[in-house]
């Protein structure tokens, strides 16, 4: 983290999510001083969309006493690239599905000039965990986002890992299964994604009770609509199936860790994201797991932490720790 | 790089290998000024195997004009750790294959207290590219050393990854056969290394002349002898199997790669050590694999180097480089 200057102690985050857009305006220890929010979709061009922004911005800006106290602003989005302010091919986002769109440089000339630092959301949680969270003093640890897929954000010798493009820390696009591998959503077989995700989770659940007739609260369910939530309502009570599909699950990630280790030999592993609900559930099998198939030299070097930051506001601290960095 | 001082324009790099300990005194330019070497074997104490490494160094230091034109020295030596300077439990040094022995300590003393850099040789290797070959400008790069063992450095953001404890970039140790994979030297089965080392590749042949009858120029041979160097030699040939043995091999280094673009997003994949003599009977299979693994993103954005450094003494230079850069 930089040096803060002393007469402008807020940044701005900015978590820019498929359906909405949350803002908030932080202090250096990481408390939301003033947030709001709008809808990320119905806005064809960009320019709309920062439009709109700015009027919710406004008003939060003014509450905490203007736009000279704001040191800058940090963005966690979709495909955002650091290096040059982008966001670029994201399919979720109408107004930059098919282009490349410097969304750092439109708020920053709508925000006199402030500084504006853009990342992918797994990155932005990571700097969110260095700044705030549980990675607080670690030079190095990799941050795994367990949602909808599975994302991450590495930290080296205490700097985000972006490599030559920006776009470097995929881990959930590392391949596990070279044969027979799932399909993934990237278009390739066998990705942790295809597995560790909470889709993944829920495709496990599928294949865990076509290949067995063993009895679950499962089967009470439409295969074809159960969650990752609800295997692990059904493991919580003791559901044995359901107990065995998060053992696969963090299984594979305890081995997917251990070849994380032989790259960066990290101090923390730290687990973000909904499927880290699960608890014990998911935690217990990814530790027993990493122990049986790290490399001995690095047995016992690292902790498995789940994220320090508030669920609700994680994202948005996440973002606006990029605004202390830039 | 750091800034070398202008009056000491020398370091000293010291290739620690389990037969020999190569030295040298290398210009900024990564010119060796002199060089010497002494046995690494036949000194059952530390301090007897410094004692007759500074008798055989303060020849070359008086020749190239005495200890003060010389900034600091790098050590490149098996599990060398850059932290603490120290080598922990070498197998192959009798004087370090039970305890933790401060190395570079011991050289500093002995050298009017200049600095002293350690670290291990693919560590070495990727410094070296960085200062005097093929990688020179890079930010991002990954070394893979293909010898008697697969050895890695990794830079990123300019740095070269230490880890939390010195020993992150044990990149031969990624899992690559999660099921009946073979047993690799560390204990553990289905590493990379295990594979695509000059030991593997020998595995590999006699796996292939096992399970073909397919006429091959290696059936001549004794199947417990042969190298990599003879598989090598068969397909330049144009023996067929011979060929089909590397392709295998790059084959697996081509998805590694695809995994740890996944990791850092390289601009650079440089291979380093004996088995690059075989020239694009593996460069090409690795390259072509990496195409068909990687994810679209990076798709095209790493080169495939061969080490830029000369053959004989790059280990020596690799090792020097660490003294510019502490």
């Amino acid at each position: 983290m930089n040096t803060q200057s002393t007469t402008k102690p807020y940044v701005i985050g900015l978590d820019l999510g498929g359906t909405n857009s949350v803002f908030g305006i932080v202090d250096a220890r990481g408390e939301i001083k003033a947030t709001t929010a709008i809808k990320t979709q119905g806005y064809a061009k960009v320019e709309d969309y920062v439009d709109a922004c700015i009027d919710a911005l406004q008003v939060i800006i003014d509450e905490v006493g203007g736009i000279d106290l704001i040191k800058a602003m940090g963005i966690g989005a979709p495909n955002g690239n650091y290096y040059n302010g982008t966001i670029e091919y994201a399919p979720n986002l109408p107004w930059a599905h098919d282009c490349v769109v410097p969304l750092a440089k439109l708020f920053s000339e709508r925000l006199n000039n402030i500084p504006v630092g853009l990342t992918n959301d797994a990155n932005a949680a990571a700097v969110g965990e260095m700044t705030y969270g549980v990675a607080r003093g670690m030079k190095n640890f990799i941050v795994l986002t367990l949602g909808t897929g599975v994302g991450s954000g590495i930290v080296i010798n205490g700097q985000l890992v972006y490599g030559c493009d920006g776009f470097a820390g995929e881990l959930g696009h590392v391949t596990m299964c070279r044969e027979n591998g799932r399909l993934c959503g990237c278009g390739r077989k066998g990705c942790l994604e295809a597995y560790c995700s909470a889709t993944g989770v829920a495709r496990s659940a599928v294949e865990f009770l076509e290949k067995s007739t063993e009895p679950s609260l499962l089967r009470e369910l439409d295969p074809q609509k159960i969650t990752s939530l609800d295997v692990s309502i059904a493991a919580s009570k003791g559901d044995a199936l359901a107990k065995k599909i998060y053992d696969f699950t963090g299984k594979m990630l305890g081995e997917a860790c251990a070849d994380f280790a032989a790259f960066a030999s990290p101090e923390a592993f730290i687990f973000f994201g909904g499927m880290t609900k699960a608890g014990d559930l998911i935690m217990e099998p990814i530790k027993k797991s990493y122990d049986e198939h790290v490399m001995p030299i690095f047995k016992g070097k690292a902790q498995f932490l789940v994220s320090g930051l508030d669920g609700s506001s994680a994202a948005v601290l996440g973002a606006s720790a990029i605004g202390w960095e830039i």
